[in-house]
């Protein structure tokens, strides 16, 4: 059962505050076995006062050993469930550039390559361009006309850029045109089903004219499609619990995975001491509050231990700025681990507290991976999080009489 | 969602070694309130250090409360959700015997039975004939000749036999023809659906010849047939999760399940230092080695405490056969506990430690019961096993982006 249907049948309103603070990647491991983690060496005593007065436990973003990207680790955190929604490659490329997908958008991530005298792909990548010379190509792009359709091009990094077709009646389901191979031309976009045959046909007119844009290029002049999709279909945190949501975050991903489930983007921050700025200027406009750090995640993908630990405890030197304004119910948990050891997301259970009046507080009195999930509320799937912060807030009814 | 829908696109191939080490029926219960329980009580010096350099957790069979047979349990284990995958009574007792069961293949269980005078049964397992007997009269029922079906029967213990037929067409929704009550004539086979006719015919063919040929027989001149089945439609361990599998294990029945899910059976050994031996020899021809230790759960149901102790510091006694191998993960738990105290399978959490370089060690350091459930696993489902195995031998990508 998707618990949407419950929340939507059981969900309040009231005056009560809910707040969100997502430190990326927040969960770690010790570079010896039997050594403490980055959280579990930082000092952090505004956290572990947190731990102290809530409920911790470990919070398994997807499923036992399932690794999750920012799309699926976020949605769980927002109660979505991340297999039940999936977010297409295209969709959130563009959301992760912050380009704002409407309802007849299908977005599509391009790849420069270069391709030999007789249109082979030599390159897949376009000998991995510099994204100071790949970006001029993404602006040069967007002299693509196509009759009933309007196109947008954005770069990415290095060989990287986003395409985003608006028109009516385009479906998503295209193939990709990557080969994923060398030596054989791109494939012709090819649809799938009836819907996106005009899609298909979009495609390939783009291919034909951002060819002849490109011809002169050394390096890239060629591209690839791959990952086409639509805007996913989210209900919003409105319809699903009743919430009118703010999201406080630097990066645009975030602002953009926020987007996508109705969340209004306040301030513009830069900072982590502007974003708690804004949450105090925005208290009273919304009833919650989804604050997104970053550098947690950034330090582990670095490998780099001793700076995670520095960035948790920069986090914790300002953790007074979200606790003065008393929320009714506080959450500090990640999207996923980002382990400096593996310098890459992971699948390790997140270190989580929630502070409530009614949480029913544990033995935990500091904030870390072994304690967390010897916590009242164990080891559970990050999408039941928000159920447990709408009951905290006292936000959902009672099911059945 | 199936997980192995997931580990299907997540799946990632390297030359990472997994060993799934199963002590069948390995939980246990204290003879007494607050004692200890078999596992406990063992000196089990190599499996309390891999206790502490790895993590431990309760692997819950398939529901809290839920006692498995050898088939949902090892299913389980295997990550095959053993509520969903289903092996049929007459496939797991022909499975049982060693069996290789193909494709066209549908297999019953047989129970001779004591018919009167006027065809009713008087005796519904043919007064518990001793195998001595009952052996004889299997090899005889091969004399049945059905047109266009090849027939096997294979003796069982005692009264029990399992009968195979093989032929096109052969559907596998047949009712059971044991009445479950004397006074009574054993029931017609009698087909479900349109596919199992030809099936039903062939039964009632057999049962007919049978009949003639057990006719003089005093205690066995009848039969009843249970649980028809078709092999069951379970996907590879290479197809769902890039794994080419080898099975070590003496006792046909773990072979056969190993078989089910596309191992191959590796050996002849008949002793678990033997086991030991073949896993040595075929290390480098598989990714992954389930190896299967029968007599945790065979002194468990002779409800032999002191035995089963024993059995379980055979077990460790023998384990540096295992590390100095070094798998990148290692695995020991059971199928399903097996408490001396209830001499029968039981529903409990089952002891479980992975050992694996990135598995987040806990503080549990000696391996049991009590100290399992509060390690870093918690309680979790069998069926996640297989995902945290691949997970920390690096074989599943990412989650989405």
């Amino acid at each position: 059962m998707d618990m949407h249907e419950l929340t939507r049948e059981l969900k309040v309103k009231n005056d009560s505050k809910i707040v969100m603070l997502v430190a990326d990647g927040l969960g770690g491991l010790p570079l010896e076995p039997g050594g403490k983690t980055e959280l579990e060496t930082a000092r952090t005593p505004n956290l572990d006062e947190l731990a102290r007065i809530g409920v911790s436990g470990g919070s398994i973003p997807v499923k036992p050993g399932i690794t999750p990207g920012s799309g699926p680790g976020h949605l769980g955190l927002f109660g979505y469930d991340p297999l039940q929604y999936r977010i297409g490659r295209g969709a959130l490329e563009a959301t992760g550039i912050g380009f704002e997908l409407g309802p007849k958008d299908v977005a599509v991530r391009g790849n420069y390559c270069t391709l030999d005298a007789n249109g082979n792909i030599s390159d897949r990548r376009a000998g991995r361009i510099p994204s100071e010379e790949s970006a001029p190509l993404a602006v040069k792009l967007r002299e693509v006309k196509i009759p009933g359709v309007e196109v947008f091009v954005e770069p990415v990094k290095e060989h990287r850029f986003v395409v985003v077709f608006r028109g009516e009646g385009l479906g998503d389901k295209v193939l990709d045109t990557d080969p994923q191979e060398t030596g054989v031309p791109p494939h012709a976009p090819k649809a799938e089903d009836e819907a996106s045959r005009r899609t298909a046909e979009v495609a390939a007119e783009f291919v034909k004219q951002a060819g002849e844009l490109l011809k002169d290029q050394k390096k890239a002049n060629g591209l690839t499609l791959r990952g086409f999709a639509a805007r996913p279909a989210l209900p919003t945190f409105e319809e699903v619990y009743g919430l009118k949501a703010a999201a406080i975050a630097v990066y645009p991903m975030y602002k953009g995975l926020a987007r996508l489930v109705g969340m209004e983007i306040v301030g513009k921050a830069q900072t982590l001491a502007e974003q708690f700025e804004v949450l105090e200027k925005s208290w009273n406009d919304y009833d919650f509050f989804f604050l997104h750090f970053k550098y947690t995640d950034a330090t582990g993908e670095d490998g780099n231990f001793d700076a995670k630990v520095k960035r948790i405890e920069e986090l914790d030197a300002l953790m007074p700025h979200v606790t003065k304004l008393k929320p009714t119910v506080l959450i500090v948990t990640g999207d996923h681990s980002t382990p400096s050891l593996l310098k890459s997301h992971s699948w390790h259970p997140v270190p989580t507290i929630l502070v409530a009046k009614a949480c029913r507080t544990d033995r935990v009195t500091t904030f870390g991976e072994d304690e967390a999930i010897h916590g009242g509320l164990g080891q559970f799937e990050a999408k039941y999080l928000m159920m447990l912060a709408l009951a905290n807030a006292e936000r959902l009814g009672k099911y059945g009489a």
